[in-house]
């Protein structure tokens, strides 16, 4: 966007030029979307993704995006296409849904949802969403008032961050403890915390730690929600992609503590995040969130906003309750093979620690030790050369809150990750400092 | 959402019932939100639908919205469906998309459009979204700024005035004329303009009023917004729908004399609105979108929004290329008849008369004459009762900015249709003032 004086200067030449008014154009950009593009995970990792070496013949190994649905190993279940397809040839789904989602979508979310808690949900409590993404966009809008603010955690989620900036919605950050399993620093929210605070975010299984909160954990958090009158946002996009000593607890378990939101979609559990199907529910047996008028507001945001495909929606009850549990076991031990080749690959490069073992989700952080390496600035440099000189990508650190550590995703073919570290492996010996 | 004083009652009430400071819930709800809720088309029909005499063993005659995809006249072409399936179980679409939209989606809907055009759009001009209706909050949220303002037309689209109001920016209206078919008051437009209005909507062909607007009009449009330096914003989700005399031109002809925003998408031409695919395209020979930071607006909305399901994008160049021309005629021949229908019936009803032949989208306004009648006090008032007593659905026009018109939604089988004219017909005939 040129500056007001740029601007200007245009004005007066097409005035000299002959030009009418005409010229004098009055609308112009919006620089806080303008801005707002800048700190998204794609952003970083089309800029890292910028130098790569044409003339490396050999494969890109991409190590940096929450996105394998283009790997044979984690092709989604025929089923959840059969349940898309017939959806479409059946003609009862051309139409516009309701801005909430249509009633057997939300009956079928309801249902899945409520196996893993001690209560049952309503469909009432479920909204149809647009993937994750536009459930979380749904949220944060709801909760954007004047003076307001909201705890996220670092590292964490940028979407979080862009689309609260985008609201004027002031955020603080807590932060996870690498040093005990990236659980929540809760003295840190505590302090953090004031009458202006009015929910805080978890993400679990976790985003970009890989680590699964315990059930002892999660209640705690609760227990902080309740004392200091914040709602907890719970995003479980990630939801039973477990394969560690922690089983996947929702944390709705906890709802009658404090309110929760849960946030999740069919994106990464089945593998299919381009297929935009997603939900927000409320878990409230006291009804707090009615009361306060959260409910009315989530409703009055999905009124003015795009619904997700109707087709997907009528999909969705076969999805969810018809895909065999033999693809998901598939999935997950696929993925517990591959954590455990980057836990166990990272420790025999010097210039990276990882903290834990990954036990969830799709990504490990490691933290990269600087004073090993010879000529790399800090994370940013590091994965633009690694990406130059090895064809690998990783996504830096900064760009999940954290800088100078690493997230790596390991959900790809077991070779190619191997294939990765062993690169991440030559890059370190051509720049390790010579002792 | 409880008033200040109803939350403090609840939370002394709480802390009396022992309740410790948890009760003291400190988030609330966005009134803004709720209230941008209440304006929408389908918040009133919900409100006229809320009338209907379950007692009534007749067929209910919908008429008030523009959604006929459940009629069998009006079901999508089986190459549509076709297109959606391949792209399902090609796996090659399971993945994100760019946030622009991928490229073979974006140049195939180029392609599509330049077929009317004088000049070839590139893909780089196209932009894909969640239906219009994203296009649309793209749109809108793009041009907000402090200060600046919106020209609408009047009778309109009001989800522009919700999406508007939500993003706190200014809209003024401008009306349609309807003894001159419905075309633009431009006298009204230059009254209103000031040095802080940014852009005009249009709508053609339009909705409500089933007018298409000539060459020659449209480019006093462009003239216009030339000469007062704002953009002209064209929603032509209706694109080729017209069965009278004047054919559709898209806007985008006339970019030459001042930037256009063209929106569309394929919900109502191949009538699958629950599909959610549409566009926002640039037409802007001379740069001048670009240079004012509006190009980079809109991918920084994009950056930090949902995306139409990827294998949807897949899908478009087979849906844009390959539906035979056979399925069109035969949707818009039956849009002709059912447009006479609703122009010939309403003839014979004297309290409602149609200033014009409809000839294009799926909808005429026609102006109600309450002096006919006795005990209805206004549309609204109409609307309810006419559902209560003839199960018939029509939409009040203060919805659609125009008190005391009717909206009338054409896309219906035509023997319904014809059933739903006798039926208002019986209203009218059981409501007329005595002489
Ligand atoms: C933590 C987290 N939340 C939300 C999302 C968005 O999910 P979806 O693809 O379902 O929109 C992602 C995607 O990567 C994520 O990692
Ligand atoms: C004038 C106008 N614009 C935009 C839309 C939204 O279109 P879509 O269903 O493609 O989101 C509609 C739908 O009725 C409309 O009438």
């Amino acid at each position: 966007m040129p500056n007001s004086t740029e601007r200007e200067r245009e004005r007066e030449l097409s005035m000299e030029n002959g030009g009418s008014a005409a010229a004098r154009w009055r609308f112009e950009g919006n620089e806080r979307l303008i801005l707002a593009g800048g700190v998204t995970v794609r952003g970083v990792l089309n800029t890292v993704i910028g130098n790569l070496d044409g003339n490396d013949t050999r494969p890109v190994i991409p190590l940096g995006h929450g996105d394998p649905s283009a790997f044979p190993s984690f092709r989604t279940s025929p089923f959840a296409e059969d349940a898309v397809c017939s959806a479409v040839r059946s003609t009862k789904f051309n139409g516009y849904s309701s801005t909430v989602g249509i009633p057997a979508a939300r009956s079928a979310v309801a249902e899945y949802l409520s196996k893993d808690l001690p209560y049952k949900l309503s469909p009432d409590d479920v909204f149809l969403t647009i993937g994750c993404t536009q459930a979380l966009e749904a949220v944060v809008t709801v909760l954007a008032r004047p003076g307001a603010n909201l705890l996220l955690p670092r590292p964490g989620f940028p979407y979080y961050e862009a689309r609260a900036g985008f609201c004027s919605l002031e955020f603080r950050h807590f932060d996870l403890l690498p040093e005990q399993d990236w659980e929540v620093d809760l003295a840190s929210v505590e302090a953090l915390a004031d009458e202006n605070t009015v929910a805080m975010v978890i993400i679990n299984p976790g985003n970009p730690c890989g680590n699964v909160f315990k059930y002892e954990h999660l209640k705690k958090v609760a227990e902080t929600a309740r004392k200091l009158g914040i709602l907890v946002i719970s995003d479980e996009v990630y939801d039973h992609l477990t394969f560690g000593s922690n089983p996947f607890v929702p944390m709705g378990v906890f709802a009658s503590i404090a309110p929760i939101l849960t946030l999740g979609s069919i994106s990464k559990r089945w593998i299919v995040p381009g297929w935009r199907l997603g939900w927000l529910v409320t878990n409230d047996p006291d009804g707090i969130l009615t009361k306060q008028g959260i409910v009315d507001s989530i409703k009055g945001f999905l009124n003015i906003s795009a619904d997700p495909a109707t087709f997907m929606q009528g999909a969705v009850p076969q999805i969810l309750e018809n895909t065999p549990s033999d693809f998901f076991q598939k999935i997950v031990s696929t993925l517990r093979e591959t954590a455990d080749i980057c836990y166990e690959r990272s420790k025999e490069i010097p210039c990276i620690t990882c903290p834990s073992r990954p036990e969830g989700s799709m990504f490990a952080m490691v933290k990269l030790n600087l004073s090993l390496l010879e000529g790399i600035e800090d994370d940013m440099d590091f994965c633009c050369k690694l990406a130059k000189e090895e064809s690998v990508i990783l996504l830096p650190g900064f760009a999940v809150g954290l800088k100078n550590w690493l997230r790596v995703t390991f959900a790809i073919e077991p070779s190619s990750l191997d294939d990765g570290f062993l690169r991440i492996k030559a890059f370190h010996q051509r720049h390790a400092k010579k002792q």
